[in-house]
């Protein structure tokens, strides 16, 4: 491992330019449901829908989709005429392709002129028909897992703007979610704030981002480095963290985007249900450490790229407890923490960014 | 960041079949040094020499070449006619590419049947004239920076027969050495342990391996996973390590390669002369950890994977310091950490074998 100024080269064929602007996105979007058989499979098009309604001009819904998004309902032609500038697949398919009924839909929008979105683990590219449509056009074929080409070697320099990271005890747990949360909670104070997207789904709502999972592992803190950049002395990034330190399937890509995104603030997210890792049940091997050891790993390698860096809160999934059981716990894990614990979904974010604003806890 | 089976497709080109064995170069080798100027960029070559004197059938040196690596002067055709398996490129350019020097010897030495290794950062298959050669041929371009294409999300699954990974208190500190002449000691005792390459010297060296720093990140402890399988009770890997824990700018690949090793037996390498990490010194912002800190941490997430991990000795880098100093420096470093304190140049690693063969130290 060579620290002189290298690059990534490993992305032989991309239908993205350069750089990390090219993954703007362009909006409106027409959100594509296809055929989706229940709303597990279209939460991509529903979190859109539910953080970035504004720029949700219509869906697309094919015979038999059992999912409504409240949007309009728009043929492409329609979507086309109302200026839609993507089409964004808003589903997951089983084993992550997509099918041959889709195909034809999204040709046709991208015939129309409409980019169209895909955060599928296929390409794009690898569908001839929707590569002819858009060359005929012009649209452009964007997959967000994949990433910039010309990524740096992390420095671990020093960047101005303020930072909050938001960390898990598992995978899994609200981390985009509790993002997107303090960020709305943040912008309605008036609080100049945007959300860093680091996951396919996170990477559409932002309309940005870098997909780090798909990143080479040598340019993790380099591609989170990135992805926050130099800003204002009041200017906050909310980045949304991936895996778990404690995870041994995940936690390299953890590690690098703490280091990488120099975080001036932290929020743990955690589901008191989970006694094991996500993916270890089975073999009972690895359970889900207590709040409190993930918090003082978390802190051990953030001060490492900031002495100065605080958690903020706890964000707890409780939709498995009943009112009572929720509150108790939520107050138990305050007393071990000195933190606000809240459930974002229940409680907002208020709490987690009244402690960011005064500058408590740690 | 999903938990479902997913397989790696990032290389869309690759010379290389599939599957980790793909990459098992074929001996015995003709070493190329071109026109190297200086043993320092000869370095590749040279550790290939030390460390497998018995695969190295001779070298190779244009005019001009400053470096002598003690072997058999060969034209490619007496190797070709000596049974040579690959003509390996032991030296590294200005910059990283191959220059045009070199091009025609390559091509050459494909058109005679040997097998091309790089572990240049450009591609071989960016030469059009070596690929035709290899082509007509039928010799193989290898380019080990090259991941192998299908590599599996880590699990965590406790794996049989026993680890060992050398880890840093910092970039380029002797990870790979360490191990090396751990390998060499434990064989010499007829302890049954393989060297586990992670890097692209290293790889030259075993012939085989994977470029941690190369994969994709969502699939560095499923990589290292791979590159120890299972294997008999008394069996020992012994792992090059990558980074450092502490390093901002690589921290993720070390703890993906901690987590995926599941190490029984740690090393830290050392280098007392350095005062910052590699890389930052001019910001003077990362000062190198202490050993005893550095350990703890290691053995923070080693534990994760397996409570039973155990430092074994420390590495250190004495060649600064005259012999009275040297040898109180690590009666220092033995005193604090209760381990052999070796530098494996001067020493050999026979100390910190002893440990690891009696069971002892923590």
């Amino acid at each position: 491992m060579s620290l002189a100024s290298r690059t990534e080269d490993t992305h032989a064929e991309s239908s993205q330019a350069d750089g990390l602007a090219a993954v703007q996105l362009r909006a409106p979007y027409l959100i594509y449901f296809g055929n989706v058989p229940d709303t597990g499979h279209a939460k991509t098009g529903l979190g859109l829908i539910q953080w970035r309604r504004e720029q949700c001009a219509g869906q697309l819904r094919s015979p038999g989709c059992k999912v409504d998004g409240g949007l309009t309902d728009m043929s492409v032609a329609q979507a086309a005429r109302a200026g839609v500038g993507s089409i964004v697949i808003g589903v997951a398919s089983e084993g992550g392709s997509i099918p041959d009924a889709w195909v034809g839909d999204l040709a046709e929008a991208a015939r129309a002129g409409l980019d169209v979105v895909s955060g599928m683990h296929v390409r794009l590219s690898d569908f001839p028909e929707i590569v002819a449509a858009a060359r005929a056009s012009g649209a452009r074929l964007i997959d967000v897992r994949t990433p910039p080409r010309h990524l740096p070697i992390g420095t671990g320099r020093k960047r101005t703007g303020q930072r909050l990271l938001t960390v898990g005890t598992d995978c899994a747990v609200g981390k985009k979610y509790t993002a997107l949360a303090i960020e709305q909670e943040m912008r309605a104070r008036g609080i100049d704030a945007d959300f860093r997207a680091t996951g396919q789904t996170g990477i559409m709502i932002a309309g940005q981002g870098i997909p780090l999972d798909c990143v080479v592992s040598d340019f993790l803190s380099g591609a989170a480095e990135l992805l926050s950049p130099d800003a204002a002395d009041d200017h906050w990034d909310i980045i949304e963290g991936q895996g778990a330190l404690s995870h041994p399937s995940f936690a390299g890509v953890s590690l690098g985007l703490l280091h990488g995104s120099q975080p001036d603030a932290l929020v743990l997210c955690h589901d008191p249900s989970r006694e094991f890792l996500l993916g270890t049940s089975a073999r009972r091997e690895y359970p889900v450490l207590p709040v409190t050891e993930s918090i003082a790993q978390c802190l051990t390698f953030a001060r490492r790229v900031n002495p100065q860096v605080r958690f903020v809160g706890l964000s707890v999934n409780t939709s498995m407890l009943p009112d009572p059981d929720r509150r108790v716990l939520l107050a138990d894990l305050e007393r071990q923490t000195g933190l606000p614990a809240i459930d974002p979904i229940r409680d907002g974010a208020a709490r987690i960014v009244d402690v960011l604003v005064a500058g408590g806890a740690a």
